[in-house]
Order: C-alpha cells, then sequence, then structure tokens
C-alpha cells in the first residue's frame, strides 16, 4: 500500500523527536500500521535546523500554509504550539479536508469547540494524544479504554516543571525561589515559567481531560486556576508530619449540585496545590513525572504514569495518533471514536461549579499568640459554620517567643464557609497572620 | 440506529457486571457509542440465576450453542471460562460470522492463534481486554497507545489474589498457608486456588501481552513459571531490609542472544517471585489490586493501574471492547486494529530465551557454620563463574546456635551460572541447608 504522506509544522523538540522515531522505528511502525507512514513535507522557519534533521528525506519549507494545502499531504502534524498562526493552520487543514494531529494543549483547550466543530462538519479527525501528559495514552483511556464507565471525577499530576520543583522543596527542604532556579539549570524549567507555575498548563490538559471524560464542551476560562509560586517550604513539612504530599493536582469531579429547578449535576474544574494522603500511589510521583487518576463507577480508581513531556514521550503519542489516523482516514466518520469521545450531538453543557460552592477539605495555618484560650476562639467560629477539625499540631512555642503556629485539618466544608470563617479568626487580635489554607483530597472514593 | 444485539455467554460474576453496568450506564454509553448496546440473549446453565438478573429482558436458553448460530445476534461475549465448550463456541461464533469479546485469558493463552486465525479468515473482530489486568487498559494501551515504541520490556503484577496473600505475608510477617486461608475467608482466592499460586493465570495474562507487545504468536507452554506456594516470609523480610519487596512478576523482556548465526534477538517469558527495589511505584501496588510497567524506546517507562479482577471492573473492560466492536462492526477489516498489534503477516516466530540462558541478579539464602573462612569458600564459588556480589547480610548467630543465615544479592549473571555455583556451595561441608534463590529486577531502564 502506498505510504501516508504527512506534514510536520514545527521541527523543534517534538517534531525533530517525531521525525527521529518515525525513522528508527520505522519496520516497528509499518508491522503494526500496515503501511508506512512517511513525512513528506516539514515546514518550519529554521530551514537549517530542519536540513540538519531530516537529511534531505523531506520537502522544505519556511511557509506552514503551503504545507496545510499540498494536495500530496495526508495529515498534518501541528507543532507549533500557541493560539496564533497554529490555530489559523489546524483550521486551513480542516478545511482543506487533511486529519490533524496536535500537541498542542492551549489551541484546543482555547479554541476547540471551534475546531472539533470544524473538524466534523469536513469529515476529518483531529487526534490530541500529545496534548495531554505526554507519551501516557490517557487521551486513549478515557475516550475509549473506560467507555463503559460514568466518570467520577479525576485528579492529575499533569505538569512535571511544578511536580519537579515540589519534590525538590521537599526532598530538600528548599524554598520555592531557589528550586525554581535548580530547575531552570537542569532544563526542567523554561526561561519564562510561569504558564507552568501558575498552573496554566495544567489548566490547558485538565479543560480537555473534563471534556472528554463527561461528555462537555472545553471551557477553560471557567477552570479555576492556582499555581505554586505562593507556597511556603514550611507548609510541605507541616504536610508531611500530618500524613500528607502537596501536589499540584488538576481536579475535575461530576457533583450534585442544588440549582434553581432542584438537585442538578454540575462540573468542579480546579487546579491547586492539594494535600494528598502520602500512602496514596499518585502521592509518589516523584520529579518531573506525570500521573493521572481516574475513578469510574464500574472500574473504580486506575492510574496512569509516565513521562508527560520531553521530545521522545511526546513523539510517541504524535506516532500512536498517526497510526490511529492512517488506519481510519478514510473509515465512514461514523466509525471512528468522537472526538471528545461522545458524539457531537450528546455534549451536553453541564453546568461548571464556581469555587465558593466547591467542598473539600482544607490545612489552615496560621499564627497566633501564645496564650490561653486562642485556640477555642477560633475553633468556636469554625464551630459556628458547622466546620470541624479533623487534626491539629501546635508548634512548640520556641523560648522567648511571644507567637506559635496551630496548623488544623478540617473535615469537608463548602468553600464559602471556610473562607467567612477565614476572614473572622483573621480578625481576631490573637491572631498574629494571614491564614494559609489549602485544600485536602483524600482521592479515595 | 438500530441498537446492537449482544449475545451473553455466561451470567455469572463478570456476566452479571456486564449485565448491570450496561444497564446501569446505558445513556452514558449509547451518548458515546452513538447507538445502543443491548444484550439481547444470554446463555447460562443456571436459568432461574439468569431470569433474576435479566428480568425479563433478554431472551434466557441453557443452549450456548443457539446463541452462536441466532441470526439476530451481532456480537456475542463468552464469559464460560477454560478451554473446553468455550473453546468450541467462540469458534463457532466466529464462523458464523459474528464478532466475539471475551475475558477467557487460558482459552487465547492457549488457542489465540487457532483463534485469531479464524478470526482473521472470517472478516470479524475477537475483543479481549478482558483477559488482561481486568478494568485497566492495558490491552489498549499496548496495541494501540505505544504503537510508536519498539517496546523493550513488561513487568506486571497481574494476579490479584497472590498479590493479596503477598502484601499480607509482607505486613503482618505471616506464613504462606496462613494468610492463603484468611484470602480465601475473605474471597480474594478460590476455593482451588491452584491457577492463581502456582502463576498459571498470570503466565496465560503475560502470554497475550507478550504477543501483542512484540509481535510473536501465542506460546503459552515456553513461559517458565513458578509460584509463590514455596516462598518463605524470612526471605520478604530479609528483602525488606536490603530495600526490595518480593511481588510476583510477569516479565517479558526482548534480549539480544547468541545464535548458531551470529547475534540474533530472542524474547524472555517469566513469571515467577522476583525483588523489586521498594521505592519503585509498582513495589507499592499493594492488596489485590494489578499494574503493569511498560518499557518503551520512545515513552520510556508508563505504568498502569487499577483493579484486575471482580464484577464490575471486569465489567468495564467487557463493555469497552463491546463499544470498539459496535463502532467498527461494519468496517473494512484493514481498518481495525489487527488483533494482536501487529498485521498478521507481520508476526515473527522469535525465539524464547530458555530460562538458564536468562540474565539477571539474584538473591540467595543459605545457612552455614559460624565458623572462619566460610564465607571465603562461598565467594571464591562465585568469583570463579565472574558472579560479583553487590550486597550481603550476615545475621548474628544466636548464642549457642552453631550455624547463621548468609543473603546475598549477586549483580547480572545467567541462570545457569548461578545454578552451577550453587550446586557447588550445597555440597559445601559448611554449608547447612539448600540456597533459596530468588529473582531480582532493577526495573530502571
Amino acid at each position: 500500500m502506498k505510504p501516508i504522506n504527512v506534514g510536520l509544522l514545527g521541527i523543534g523538540t517534538v517534531g525533530g523527536g517525531t521525525f527521529k522515531v518515525l525513522a528508527r522505528n520505522e519496520s516497528e511502525i509499518t508491522r503494526r500500521a500496515g503501511r508506512q507512514i512517511r513525512i513528506g513535507a516539514v515546514a518550519d522557519r529554521d530551514l537549517a535546523l530542519a536540513q540538519r534533521i531530516t537529511q534531505g528525506k523531506a520537502r522544505l519549507t519556511a511557509d506552514a500554509f503551503s504545507v496545510v494545502s499540498d494536495p500530496e499531504i495526508d495529515i498534518v502534524v501541528e507543532l507549533i504550539g500557541g493560539c496564533g498562526v497554529a490555530r489559523e493552520l489546524v483550521l486551513a487543514a480542516i478545511n482543506n479536508g487533511k486529519h490533524v494531529v496536535t500537541a498542542n494543549k492551549a489551541l484546543l483547550a482555547i479554541h476547540g469547540n471551534e475546531i472539533f466543530a470544524a473538524a466534523q462538519r469536513a469529515g476529518v479527525m483531529v487526534a490530541f494524544e500529545a496534548a495531554v501528559a505526554g507519551g501516557i495514552p490517557i487521551i486513549k483511556a478515557l475516550r475509549e479504554g473506560l467507555s463503559a464507565n460514568r466518570i467520577q471525577w479525576i485528579a492529575g499530576i499533569i505538569n512535571g516543571t511544578t511536580n519537579f520543583i515540589l519534590s525538590e522543596m521537599r526532598d530538600k527542604g528548599l524554598p520555592f525561589d531557589v528550586v525554581l532556579k535548580e530547575a531552570q539549570r537542569l532544563g526542567y524549567a523554561e526561561a519564562d515559567p510561569s504558564f507552568d507555575i501558575a498552573g496554566v498548563d495544567a489548566a490547558h490538559k485538565l479543560t480537555i481531560m473534563a471534556a472528554i471524560a463527561f461528555g462537555i464542551p472545553m471551557q477553560f476560562d471557567k477552570v479555576h486556576v492556582e499555581g505554586i509560586a505562593k507556597l511556603d517550604a514550611v507548609d510541605i513539612k507541616y504536610a508531611e508530619q500530618l500524613g500528607y504530599r502537596i501536589k499540584l493536582l488538576g481536579i475535575t469531579k461530576r457533583v450534585s449540585a442544588n440549582g434553581a429547578d432542584g438537585i442538578t449535576e454540575a462540573i468542579e474544574l480546579r487546579v491547586h496545590p492539594t494535600l494528598i494522603p502520602s500512602r496514596r500511589l499518585i502521592a509518589n510521583v516523584e520529579g518531573a513525572m506525570n500521573a493521572v487518576l481516574v475513578q469510574g463507577d464500574a472500574v473504580g480508581a486506575t492510574l496512569y504514569y509516565g513521562k508527560g513531556a520531553g521530545a521522545e514521550p511526546t513523539a510517541s503519542a504524535v506516532i500512536a495518533d498517526l497510526v490511529d489516523v492512517t488506519r481510519m482516514h478514510t473509515a465512514d466518520p461514523e466509525q471512528r471514536v468522537p472526538h471528545l469521545a461522545f458524539q457531537p450531538d450528546a455534549v451536553m453543557d453541564t453546568t461548571i461549579l464556581p469555587m465558593a460552592e466547591v467542598e473539600t477539605r482544607y490545612y489552615l495555618r496560621l499564627a497566633v499568640s501564645d496564650q490561653p484560650g486562642v485556640l477555642a476562639d477560633i475553633t468556636r467560629i469554625l464551630a459556628d459554620r458547622q466546620i470541624s477539625i479533623e487534626a491539629m499540631i501546635q508548634r512548640e512555642p520556641v523560648e522567648g517567643e511571644a507567637q506559635t503556629d496551630i496548623i488544623m485539618l478540617t473535615h469537608r466544608t463548602r468553600e464559602k464557609h471556610i473562607d467567612a470563617a477565614i476572614a473572622l479568626i483573621e480578625a481576631l487580635a490573637v491572631v498574629k497572620s494571614r491564614v494559609i489554607r489549602l485544600r485536602l483530597e483524600e482521592l479515595d472514593r
């Protein structure tokens, strides 16, 4: 059979990895796909780089638009990134009847609804395994492997940079700034790490997973996002003493909510540092590794672990998509797995629960005067809002110090209730600091 | 669209779970599959049980052959188990042009080559996600998610009963027999647990994973199988002291072997208790849970974790297959994922490496006279065979005892070399016991 002809847009880290792995494993991949997958054209602004990697084996151009309109190209692989020219190229490829494989999470999280609608109209596939958790086949697991389940929640370590930083902060007891510099030196964090650190990259990936898990549209703008820049190493230490680790988790959960017309369903969408029990497998995912925990009603908890970034792990996902698309590129569209796991007419616009209504457990740390009655005042405020305390540590005051730290873990409550209680606690004269508030998830059901 | 019509053979634990999950999640599954998946006929010898579960919603029969020849049935789900009537039914269904979904690992490991050849001729699908690791979508990950990779090795905890027993032996320091009885009482082990305990069930699953990872035929009879019945709790304790845990692993690995005509490739296929470093994620998979670690050349290490058995986790895999088959049942066969991941004409009969030629690390325990020079004799025998020692513990002899235990971890060597050395060591007058020999895998590359 004639080789399938791929146009590669962008031959940087992942593009270079894709070219290299396709060449190295050509025989293995062809034995699986039933036909050769050949990169026929490469578009990159750096033609010298493209020449070094491709060694004359593909047509090179600086004009990516010439690739998406090339009648010889069957599948376009978009590895440019961002929402500017990448969006135009992907839409142009779709409108030219070409299938698309992309690793661009920002593009899908922000413009996915437009892109998938266009693909649906054009009868082409847009595959995106590489957009979430690198080489881990989590999109396939969610869209196909768990299709029997009502997915209840997903909790994922889906950003390697922040997981590396948190692992180092815990291991070495160092502050955030110091570890970030180290991560940049080692290449685990970019020169401008703000997308990773602020949780935005994780929020892009979470948006995509929530869409395919629950059959809802992409709604990146509704994700509650908090990063790790303000995290204090002391809280990592106290969490450890209480049997917890702090991870930046992307969490999406199906919950019952009291709507205007009775109990309805809502979806939580949130990225934030989270205490999780140290004994959980996912709490032991260290360094730049990724892991996604998925709870389905039939299957229970399943976990998927691996490298979430890097040239070849991401190329592994890109090429797996190429094999799938190669197999199905002339198939009847209804034989294909729907882009967002659910049939396009079965996607439901389920409400995203506002963060104030989210119910979870909390870790609180505050500095208080070392005098009798302090704890009574604080616990009274919490009790008035039906917030009960599950565990507490009071740091032994240092000789001569007039204040000490109290650390508390609460039972489940709504965010608006804990925030109201915190405002009152901070107003107490005996409370000498802002209240540090972190969320805690047991991840057990 | 008209519902797809499924004939269910066997409505025991997994069959009942499949019926229940399909009914409970009908709307969710239909939103994904694009059409309803309906169990139209159920065959079981226990008609009263079948009636209780189906509540009149399916045609019931005690004659499974009437289901596989029913022209109204599109897909047959075989949940009878074993290699007798199940084989006949599956082949009959295939020859009647019906697609088959099965959870029967013994059948596929032993008769898979015959069954997949028949399916190929008939142009039907035989799907088997439920045959390995219950609800974990490991077959899909290996066949599709990692298709870019040259798989290097797989190491899996793929039998929940034995993992439960080993976890309990370690946690509670109890001997095998006591824990087995407890496991039977709790329902984690069957009344006749021999298939699980002896490693045969794990070997069935390993056979299937090796075939789809490496593109080789099913070769169950070539798996080296050792179970856990002879494992002594004291070795679990010593392993722990050395930083290792003992798990029953199914291991399959691609290695270079010196054949008659130069260096060729061979495949290791083995199930045995294995020491693995305690800090590895897979070492922390406890109780009846399953986990499979897959090393690919591009993706690196990926891990898949979840429930490996039980009514609903296994039903999750059966129904995921039903959704896939529903989507593709009228597709061109070459658009489908090949049964064994590789195109039928690309399956290669790679040599299975004899166990004597396998190279790995070893844990040795032996009782010796408490006298000078003993260690020199033993290490001389090892050194003569180029076997070097990585770590050693000598148990402090108890007051008045004339002998003590030596525990050693070796570097990598071939099984035939360690066995030759052990024979000489056991012949030494100062050695007072058989040498306990366990294998050790670092699982790090």
